[in-house]
């Protein structure tokens, strides 16, 4: 069995291995021309699954909630339905998001630009649940056990996730168990996931069966994982929230292979939507073939953690052309113009660009 | 924009194109740990979207019958819905399913074993629609026309493909609304497609916008592309119904990159489904390292166009083992051990291999 790490970086122009074919026919992308839903239809949201998605019998499903607690729970999905619950509308995205634009391209899901995927969360908040167990002061972290095992990098692991006490009780982390308004769907997370606004979708522990408050920084395969490193060898910085980005529909029709796109002539409307982790978005620009960047008009904001719609005009001359679009969120944060390579190819939040072939009318 | 055509088969070993990778990102897989059920859950079901999703509006959305009729029909969504309902479970694999195994690969979407699904469709019956209509005699096809436009090797086109008049009135030939009991979702042809069960997918024409009697065999696009052909000048074979297959669910525990799986000791249960449209499945056999093959047991059919269910015991020996799985159907055809290659990349219903590594209890 090869269990071993993943190969380093693929050089530019290498071929994409058999392995990560394998990975992105189980990890679905976005469509997006579904980026025209405020709110993504079901099966059009991304996928990012790293085991095998479990067998959950909803009744006997539970949720241990023990380490450095006073009072340890043992919560069915009854015990989570009879809480308040909340519903939100949530854009979540992958951090891997980007990766196989990049050069060298580091080995692992290779996302182009359509990890992402925004639903109306229904849970209930995991601060009251931490209140009621009674959380020890001694703690640092909660952990987040998914019953979803597997291997990874050579070691045997069910799929766990740490958040600092801070995170874990702001009012947005809900233990989500509807999706759309309908329950969970299997490879979504079914019976119920963790959901962590405004950070990348790592962090929301799908298929959830524990929540351990332990005293130490949690030091998991996961954790390591997913840390934005230059260098194989340096401790690197650990990815958390999600980085400013706008997607544009591409205009026209498609060429069925390339996905190319032919227009014609004439005024056209360009519609996408932005989202940041770090804070709202404030501007979304739009270039044509690398000129000036001006800006598109805004819709209203759909809750904090949603995308925002934005628009603008083309005035599409006939000829090839390439659209790109950037968001800048309230942080200044903005989107880079080039690729920002690190080892594992997170946080790519470059712009996206979108080649169009214009004909006259 | 590069609109030529595709580019031949690669030879062995040859790399899979940024091309494929982003076809492949839109038409999603199948998860096997899926075959656990029935009906595939919603966004489980595989897709093959040539086009775009088109942006559809149910309260505008008509269907023309029109051609040789002699009262051409507007078919409102109110309409179809006022009409005597169906509602049938049927399994559906895309005509390319298995293309990526093949040496040299043709180039297209490069799908492994996972283009499959099974829904519960709901709609109503074409054959009485056409009936009003009143299908001239003359009449040797019906033409299909989808909503969603594109190029594909070079010709511009609305998606769109043709039935003979005795296949496109079978009784079970449907105008399908709703899948698993919901409206269709955007990606699976929301408002309205055709449905023609134990055809592959490609028949099953998606945002059904016409149906048009002609005269003459329709000679469209789509109907040369989905041909078989062993030389690319021939005029080779229509891709029509399904070819059997049993697929299983691969056992134990996977290796997150290479999806390698690992299991303990003993003995275990190995569980899958099998289908074929020529007829119903009457065997699957399941074969260890090679060695004989052995039956294994089949549920109940659960109609005759959805997918049977199979079971049987493996005892699992340490080392590094293979099984693989094949189905035969009533009408005597059964599944090759290796890739039989054609052009395009069609039918390749060879059996499917599982690696697995078996470690002491």
């Amino acid at each position: 069995m090869s269990t071993t790490e993943l190969p380093p970086a693929l050089a530019p122009g290498a071929e994409i291995l058999p392995e990560e074919l394998g990975l992105t026919q189980r990890n679905h992308s976005f469509h997006l021309e579904g980026l025209r839903y405020d709110v993504t239809p079901p099966g059009m949201h991304y996928l990012l699954i790293h085991f095998d998605i479990p067998d959950a019998d909803e009744a006997a499903w539970r949720i241990a909630v023990d380490g450095l607690v006073r009072s340890p729970l043992e919560l069915s999905m009854a015990d989570l339905r009879a809480r308040p619950a909340v519903t939100m509308p949530v854009t979540m995205e992958c951090a891997g998001n980007g990766r196989a634009r990049l050069t060298p391209r580091p080995v692992s899901q290779p996302w182009l630009d359509e990890a992402i995927g925004t639903a109306e969360w229904t849970g209930t908040p995991l601060a009251p649940i931490l209140d009621e167990a009674g959380v020890d002061p001694d703690t640092v972290e909660l952990v987040f056990t998914g019953a979803d095992r597997g291997i990874q990098g050579g070691v045997e692991q069910d799929y766990e996730r740490s958040l600092t006490v801070t995170e874990a009780t702001r009012d947005d982390v809900l233990l989500a168990y509807e999706m759309n308004g309908r329950p969970l769907a299997p490879q979504h997370g079914f019976p119920v996931r963790l959901l962590v606004p405004g950070w990348y979708g790592m962090t929301s522990v799908k298929w959830l069966t524990r929540v351990t408050a332990v005293a130490e920084p949690f030091d998991g395969y996961q954790m390591d994982a997913y840390r934005v490193r230059h260098d194989p060898d340096e401790a690197g910085v650990p990815v958390t929230r999600m980085h400013p980005r706008a997607l544009m529909i591409p205009p026209g029709i498609p060429d069925f292979f390339t996905r190319e796109r032919l227009v014609d002539a004439g005024s056209h409307r360009l519609l996408g939507r932005a989202w940041s982790g770090w804070a709202p978005i404030v501007g979304v620009e739009v270039s044509v073939d690398g000129g000036e960047w001006t800006p598109a008009e805004l819709g209203a904001p759909n809750g904090r953690y949603a995308w925002v719609a934005w628009r603008t005009r083309w005035e599409a001359e006939p000829g090839e052309h390439e659209l790109a679009c950037r968001a800048t969120d309230a942080a200044g944060n903005t989107q880079p113009e080039d690729q920002r390579w690190n080892h594992h190819g997170f946080q790519n939040n470059a712009v996206q660009r979108v080649r169009v072939t214009v004909r006259e009318r």
